[in-house]
C-alpha cells in the first residue's frame, strides 16, 4: 500500500498502540505537541522532535544558514510554548552532504544558538554524519512544567471561545514571495519572508497562558489552522465555528493578496508555518482572561493581543 | 573550508564551547556517550540521539526494515548502556522517500518494537516527514541513573585494566559480505551478518558494570576500538596499551579472514559497529570484579566473559 493513502496522520494512528510498552511515569505519549512525563509529584518534563529535510522543508539556496538554524529550533521551542513549557535543552542530530562547508556549519550553529540564548536552552548533544545528497536536521527538546499547568489538545469543551495571539497566513505569503519572486513594496517583502524563515515564538505567552488557569487547551499552528483547529476538536471530541471575519489578516497580507490576485482567507485557512499559538478559553473565564492579557500586555505578552479574536467551538 | 578537513570530531570541538549556555542541572554534557542532567539529590537522566541515513549508514536493498527498525533502536540502546542506565523513551523522526510502502514502515516498527520490548522502552512520539530521496532515520532516547552509579569516559585512571564484552570486528566482516557476496559457509555467513545487522546490546550488562562500582569508565564500540578507546584516553588523559594476543577474536572471523586473505587483527582494530562495552577496571577491584562476573553469568551477564581480555591503560 502506498504511504500517501493513508498520510502522515493514518500512519500514527496506525502505530500508535504498538508504541506504548511501559505505563508508568507516562502522562501524554502521541498526539500532542509534546511527550509528557512524570518527574516527582509536582513537575513534568516535556518532549518534543521536529525534524527538517532539504527539498521538503526548505530549499538550501532560498533560506540563510542562520535562518536555517534558528527556525529549526524554533520550530521545536514552538511545540513546547504550545504545551505552556519552559524548554531546557536541545540536541541535535545532523546530516551534512560534501558540498557544505565549515563556515555555513558555524552560521547554522550562530543561528540556533540565537533562539537558545533567548530561552536560556543549551545544545547538550546530537549526532554528525554524512549525507549523499540532502542536508537533514532534527532538534530534539526538552522542557519542563508543573503537572498541574500542563495546555493539552484534548481538553476543549464545548462553548469555549478560541484565539489566535497573531497574524496568519503571513508565512505562507513569504514562501510564495521567495518561490516566486513577486515584485512587492520591499517593506512588505522583507516582513513576509521574515514571518517564513525567522518566525517569532511564544514561550512567555505559552507561560502566561498556562499559569491563567482559564485555558483549556492549546495548540502551535505549524500546519494551519484548518488542519490543526482539527487536531484539537478530533481530541477533545467537539467541533468549531470559524467567523470568516475574526481570522487575523495583517495588512501586509491583504496587500500581498490584492497583487497576487487571492483571497487572504484562503491563504489564512491553507497557510502553515505561523507557529502563532491557538487556544480555547473556558466560557466563565474569558472576561478575567482579557484583562489579565491587558495588564500583562506592557511585560511579556504585547503580542497576544494584537490580533485577539474570538470564534467558538460547539 | 571544506568540513573533511576538520572531520566531524573538529567540528564538535568546534561548536561545544558555544552550546553550553545554562549550567543549572547539566552534570554532563557534549562529549560522552550520553547527556546527563540533574533530576533530583538522587536521580540523573540520560539523554543519546542516533541518526541513521540511507546511502551513508545502510543501503536499503541489503538490510530488511525489521532489521534497519531494530538497529536503529539498537544503536541508541547502546549509548544509554555505555553509562550504566536503564533506557526509558524513544521519540523517532523519519523522513520517508515516496517510494516506501506501508507494509516497509509497518516492518520498521516491528523491528523498532522488538527491540523496545526487550528493555520496556516505550516510543513516545517523533516526526514524521516526506523526503525526495533517502530514507532517514533519528532516534531520540531517555534512560535514568543514579547519580553516583554514572559510567563515563573521562575517569580512566592510570593502572587501570581495559576490558571488553565481546568478539570484536564480526560487525565489519558481515558488512563485507553483504556488500561483496563472499562465499563462504552458511553458518559463518548468516553469525556475521547478523552481528552487523542485528546487534546484540547490553543494557543488563552495564547496569551489572556500573552497580560494582569497581569501573572507572566505559564506552560502547560503534566506531571501533581504536577510535572509541582514543576517546577514553583523550577524555581521562592517559595512553593505553592493547596487547595483540589480548584482543578478542571469533572462530569465526578468524575464517573468514583466512578466506579473504586479511590479518584478523586488522579488521579487529579497524572495524566499527560492534556495540560491545569497552569499560576499564580499578586494579584494586580487579579480583573482586572478576568474582563478580562469575557469580552472576548465570543471570544477565553470560556474555560478559566469554571474551573477557586483559588490556593496560598507562
Amino acid at each position: 500500500m502506498n504511504l500517501k493513502e493513508i498520510g502522515e496522520f493514518g500512519l500514527i494512528r496506525r502505530i500508535k498502540p504498538l508504541c506504548f510498552i511501559r505505563k508508568e511515569n507516562i502522562i501524554k505519549g502521541i498526539g500532542d505537541d509534546c511527550a509528557v512525563y512524570e518527574i516527582d509529584r509536582k513537575r513534568a518534563a516535556l518532549f518534543t522532535t521536529d525534524m527538517l529535510v532539504e527539498n521538503i522543508h526548505f530549499l538550501r539556496n532560498k533560506i540563510s544558514p542562520f535562518e536555517l538554524g534558528y527556525k529549526t529550533m524554533a520550530v521545536n521551542l514552538s511545540d513546547i510554548s504550545a504545551m505552556g513549557g519552559k524548554p531546557s535543552d536541545a540536541f541535535l542530530s545532523i546530516a551534512i552532504p560534501d558540498n557544505i562547508t565549515v563556515e555555513y556549519i558555524d552560521e547554522l550553529y550562530r543561528g540556533m544558538i540565537f533562539a537558545c540564548k533567548k530561552y536560556n536552552v543549551n545544545i547538550l548533544g546530537g549526532d554528525t554524519t554524512g549525507s549523499k545528497k540532502d542536508l537533514v536536521l532534527n532538534i530534539a527538546l526538552t522542557g519542563e512544567i508543573q503537572k498541574n499547568k500542563i495546555l493539552y489538545r484534548h481538553n476543549a469543551k464545548i462553548g469555549d471561545k478560541i484565539y489566535i495571539n497573531g497574524y496568519l497566513g503571513d508565512s505562507s505569503a513569504g514562501l510564495d514571495i521567495i518561490l516566486k519572486n513577486i515584485n512587492i513594496d520591499k517593506e512588505i517583502k522583507n516582513y513576509l519572508i521574515k514571518c517564513h524563515n525567522m518566525p517569532d515564538i511564544y514561550i512567555d505567552e505559552g507561560i502566561f497562558l498556562s499559569e491563567t488557569g482559564a485555558v483549556n487547551s492549546c495548540i502551535d499552528l505549524s500546519d494551519g489552522i484548518s488542519s490543526d483547529l482539527a487536531h484539537i476538536c478530533e481530541e477533545s471530541s467537539c467541533g468549531a465555528l470559524i467567523y470568516e471575519k475574526s481570522l487575523p489578516v495583517s495588512d501586509n497580507l491583504k496587500k500581498f493578496a490584492e497583487i497576487e490576485k487571492k483571497n487572504p482567507i484562503d491563504i489564512v485557512l491553507s497557510g502553515g508555518e505561523d507557529y502563532k499559538l491557538l487556544f480555547t478559553v473556558k466560557k466563565i473565564a474569558q472576561k478575567i482572561l482579557r484583562k489579565n492579557i491587558l495588564k500583562s500586555l506592557k511585560k511579556t505578552c504585547s503580542v497576544l493581543v494584537k490580533s485577539l479574536r474570538g470564534m467558538t467551538l460547539f
